[in-house]
């Protein structure tokens, strides 16, 4: 997201605008499942770091490299521990956010991974989007300024020229815990304007915007939420190649930002 | 909860056993409500550590100081840096139980607060109840074994010694990040066989099974779900006497622990 401070502290501020204009060096990729972060891991030539900068207890992997100028650093949240299973979400996703940023102090973060789309919205499989903002739909909290905080709106940090010159598609996304999507969340993600669904985004940007880490979200559309089809089936029947595409899109994003500053994008 | 390891490390069992016939020294609070933490740290005569173990930018706070013989770390996720309301939810309540896991590397975790109750289960306003399990209501993820994931089971750290000496009452508890509850979400925590509904024990209850924290949960009912009343209103008219009874509680639970190992409660 757009880091935003509350205005008081100029020399922060001044420090922060120093920092937009120096090239960026550290990249953190946060991604949810396995099936996606392997692919990057060979693309990067990245490695497992067997010391790692986690709590040994943690499933949290951690694979770095340096590719081209960058310092690539690919966090994934690993398998659960007692059901095997990818440990996606929000709470896996903010928790990594937060330990890679403390552990690693990024200049910018990327977390990608496959969404839902909505075809209303322009929405096709294997669209790859690039999120303007994000914002929760699945935390209805009815108490003035905690419906806002539920909500969560956080705009991404603003990249216009990479989002022109890979021509990407832009468009909100809306997060939450459910892989299906209940009248009440739908209604929340009308609300939200969002063309994409996801299970992390909010949560990253959450963690990111209060540690002031400027951060990016590129989505690949694996199903679409307001088709015929039920969402797991489509989602496992086009996960392997919408994970391809978003791959691509990755190693783009990643070519395009090596040599430049944050200012640049 | 009661932590959990995947038998295959015998020797860190047999430290985990040996530690809890230890008597308990560092104990961390987490509450996610200012109102709810500020009364106990009078009552334990905790002070504001100004040098804090989180980062700057974080809104939480870490109270602490000694009583009779236990080391007391309250933590209260703070207030939200631009909305000015308490942090609650899952998310910060995993952020913090995981900041301070590493940071104080507590014997206990006690996750206390105020909750929704459901009459049909025997819950009434301002009854306290000890949580023997909790559970996600708002993660519905319909592929196998990610559903499971999803509902997050886990059980509390057995204290039956704690249960029948204090006369509180046991429940399990159903945790999501709605104050309100979808119709969805009244099928999951029925299927949670709940009795108490929260915003932060299921998220609390994951960080602090990975980590292997053994973890309790006070929870005080400030609102009836099942009954006639918008939740919102209820809860917030009950909020101060209710967070009395839960003081009362917590500090009568601190003064049980006092002097005995994991083992005796």
């Amino acid at each position: 997201m757009a880091p935003h401070g509350d205005g008081s502290n100029a020399a922060e501020e001044a420090i922060a605008a120093q920092l937009e204009k120096r090239p960026i060096s550290t990249v953190v990729i946060i991604i949810a499942m396995q099936t996606e972060a392997l692919p990057l891991v060979d693309t990067f030539q990245l490695v497992e770091d067997r010391d790692s900068v986690f709590p040994k207890d943690a499933p949290w992997l951690w694979y770095h490299g340096i590719y081209r100028d960058l310092n690539i650093n690919l966090i994934w949240p690993g398998k659960d521990p007692t059901l095997g299973i990818d440990s996606v979400g929000t709470i896996s996703a903010s928790l990594v956010t937060y330990a890679s940023i403390c552990a690693l102090q990024p200049d910018l973060i990327i977390n990608a991974g496959t969404s839902g789309g909505f075809k209303a919205k322009g929405a096709s499989i294997g669209d790859v989007f690039l999120a303007s903002e994000v914002a929760f739909h699945d935390r209805r909290i009815p108490i003035p300024v905690f419906d806002l905080y539920g909500v969560g709106l956080r705009q991404a940090f603003p990249t216009p020229n990479l989002l022109k010159e890979l021509n990407l598609k832009a468009g909100k996304l809306s997060t939450g815990d459910s892989l299906e999507m209940s009248s009440q969340d739908e209604a929340t993600i009308f609300a939200n304007d969002a063309t994409v669904k996801d299970m992390e985004g909010a949560a990253v940007a959450y963690v990111a915007d209060m540690l002031k880490v400027p951060t990016i979200f590129i989505k690949a559309v694996t199903d679409i939420v307001d088709g015929g089809k039920p969402t797991a089936e489509e989602f496992l029947q086009n996960l392997a190649t919408v994970t391809a595409a978003l791959g691509q899109s990755i190693t783009q994003v990643i070519d395009f930002i090596n040599g430049k500053s944050l200012s640049e994008l």
